[in-house]
């Protein structure tokens, strides 16, 4: 093709490279829009749908006279969502976090993407499989601007949410033959995925051993061969943990180390560390998280895994991860700061949790203290992803039965290895689901 | 939310909302765009960079004065992909299905998605764990138009391209227990996957035992425990396949069974059946496919895998997929057939191939015949994905070293379980590729 170079060059400085590309928040004046249109029309149309404040059209949703109809929160329904439906128990399950929800509504000119029919359709990006460039680089600058986690001098995998990169970890730090597989171990309470997963493998090569307490006292040398895995802040309880065994080979699991639930202290500087976007911006639905790894072989090796299993992840998800990504750096400590809006947001929640709990002797919450924050450079109150209660009452032994006859849908402490007496409830679900369990909870604790 | 009904009857009756969701092709008029217009904008900038027809800039790559730099196909290189670098190989190794991105550039607006920030951020989706019911529609309506699966009757679960679902199938037919483990096999060539997939996983429940060949003469009972892959038409060599072994759990990989690369004769009608957007539309990157499944327990099992292993797939990627669905579906079996289209180009490229290797003893193909396709209504030709090429000089025993002395690279017949004389080259990747390969197959045959 042909073009003289002079016209080139004009048409590279033009206006409309400038606005577009200068970093501003300038739009195209009146431009002419021509094969986008379309699709960008029916996306407003649909956003425009009205559900009551109590659910959402989506572009994708099942139709009813050619319209999206509307996808209800819980105990909603109705064409617009608005009729409630009073009997209805509270869902205080998994850690859907849509608590971020309004905040993308609120900037939703800065985070919508356009995917055109072309995009990306190779199984390679940016001359190497899978995994753009820019995406990554922006993951650095944005652990770089929070402070939470050294990622200089690492490599950076994608994978298909926390959930896949907790597979890949495990099979990349297990090892090659079966003549003595690990054993893979977690200290009370523990994300019961860890369990599953390393159970659901029936693999030669690693084995699920439970609790981190029956190996405390043993010596460095004899869990040399253990694979443990460490959440800190917790999930369940929002502790701080720290690996319990010597020797072992850690799986430091990071989804909550962000400023919306925890103090950021120094930059965590592990050699193997997972981020789950779901946690971070709130979009679960996208399955995007990515490991930063210290070891080069255990980097190829959890390549591999993401290689052998899938083929790389999505680039339609790569592509909104970095839209929502570089919306979120742009606020950072200013105004709009997507982690001071998160952090608000669940502060106010434990806080109206905790007055209601406290209120009566019949349940506790586990403690927690304010602690300085780097990034907001101040002390902070707690803002725990979930609250972790304890049915006090001695009839209350099965807590998840005396909550679930409340009203309330919780996650029974037993799937976390810990005692009956528990069960986690869900802080950081829609606001419709705060409310139901708040109302439920109140009325709990007047029994 | 209190609205006067009235006015909401008239607003959902709007001529927005018909010429937006008849079905039409109708353009919203001038309607003021919003919250859309910055990224369609920045859509429509960056596909207009020019990349001299031998690469493509994309919105999330990496950028250069503010402005995304052009990604060069194979061979070429400069700012504007215009430089060829003449000793480059041509790559002709997998099976990235670039052919099929000049369709998606000539419909551009039917296959324009944008996504808001708050698209599908729950892990739910229609009130149902991650799998869209749109997206699940389109595909039976899909398969029903193509007349090349029956899908009623059978269950349906999205995995992150075939690459998933077939390790989700390997898992699901395994036995529970470890103490009969079930052996795995293929018949040569087989796709290679097939064994680095059973490999890798060093599970307790199934082996690899490589070639269907070693146990044609074993009794049905002897082999009631093997999992068998059966690819038909076959990755490599396009021929038609059927299970070798009585008895067998059988994965049907239909992956290249659609009318671009082979006759459409019944619907095929298997207990569990694989398929994936990778090589229906073209779309590689995405990372998308499905199951067909009959038995219930089958699909919870392969369900379940896809849950322990990436707690579902990109919402992101499942409009994307929607949208090229359905723009496909639009045009079956009109003037803009996808299928047609493809079918066009794979032939045309099968048949200058043929001419070349034909015109010396050198090299042969694998002999394809013209069959009759219900879906064309017509005899057609042949137009597999891959040449599979065996080296007939006695001297090129290792026909991969051969073909690579001569400038291309291709992928090895070991790979595939076969003898070093064969090797395969991908027929459905870019014109450039497809190009530089004929160029150089010329040279070779003269030699």
């Amino acid at each position: 093709m042909d073009r003289p170079w002079g016209l080139v060059f004009i048409w590279v400085l033009s206006p409309l490279w400038i606005s577009l590309f200068s970093g501003s928040h300038l739009v195209l004046g009146k431009a002419e829009l021509t094969w986008t249109r379309r699709a960008a029309a029916e996306a407003e149309a649909v956003a425009a749908i009205s559900c009551s404040g109590h659910g959402m059209a989506f572009v994708d949703g099942v139709r009813d006279n050619g319209r999206p109809v509307c996808e209800c929160n819980n105990c909603y329904s109705g064409p617009d969502c608005s009729q409630f439906r009073p009997n209805c128990s509270a869902d205080a399950t998994s850690g859907d976090p849509l608590f971020l929800q309004p905040y993308w509504r609120r900037h939703a000119e800065g985070s919508a993407v356009v995917i055109s029919g072309w995009h990306r359709m190779s199984y390679d990006a940016d001359g190497r499989p899978y995994m753009t460039l820019e995406l990554e680089r922006h993951i650095r600058l944005l652990h770089k601007l929070v402070g939470n986690a050294a990622a200089e001098g690492k490599q950076i995998v994608f994978g298909a949410g926390s959930t896949q990169l907790l597979n890949a970890a495990l099979h990349a730090l297990a090892p090659d033959n079966s003549s003595s597989p690990s054993s893979v171990v977690a200290t009370v309470p523990y994300y019961p995925a860890y369990q599953t997963q390393t159970e659901y493998w029936r693999s030669k090569v690693f084995e699920w051993k439970g609790a981190t307490a029956e190996w405390l006292n043993s010596t460095e040398a004899s869990t040399k061969d253990f694979i443990e895995f460490v959440t800190s802040p917790n999930n369940p309880d929002g502790r701080w943990q720290a690996p319990a065994l010597a020797g072992s080979a850690v799986i430091h699991d990071r989804a909550y180390y962000w400023p919306h639930y925890s103090a950021i202290k120094s930059p965590a500087d592990d050699d193997l560390m997972l981020f789950t976007l779901s946690k971070i911006t709130g979009h679960a639905g996208s399955r995007f998280g990515w490991a930063l790894i210290k070891d080069v072989k255990v980097y190829n090796k959890i390549l591999q895994y993401i290689d052998t299993d899938t083929l790389g992840i999505s680039r339609e998800t790569q592509l909104r991860a970095l839209k929502v990504l570089k919306q979120t750096i742009s606020q950072i400590k200013k105004s709009e700061d997507m982690f001071r809006f998160g952090y608000s947001q669940i502060r106010n929640r434990w806080i109206k949790l905790n007055a209601i709990v406290s209120s009566s002797d019949r349940f506790s919450l586990q403690k927690l203290s304010p602690e300085y924050c780097n990034y907001f450079r101040t002390t902070r109150d707690p803002s725990p992803a979930y609250a972790w209660v304890k049915c006090e009452r001695k009839a209350d032994e099965d807590c998840s039965s005396a909550i679930r006859a409340g009203g309330i849908i919780p996650r029974a402490g037993t799937l976390y290895g810990a005692d009956s007496r528990y069960v986690r409830l869900s802080l950081i679900r829609s606001q419709d689901d705060f409310d139901q369990l708040l109302t439920r909870m109140k009325a709990l604790t007047a029994q």
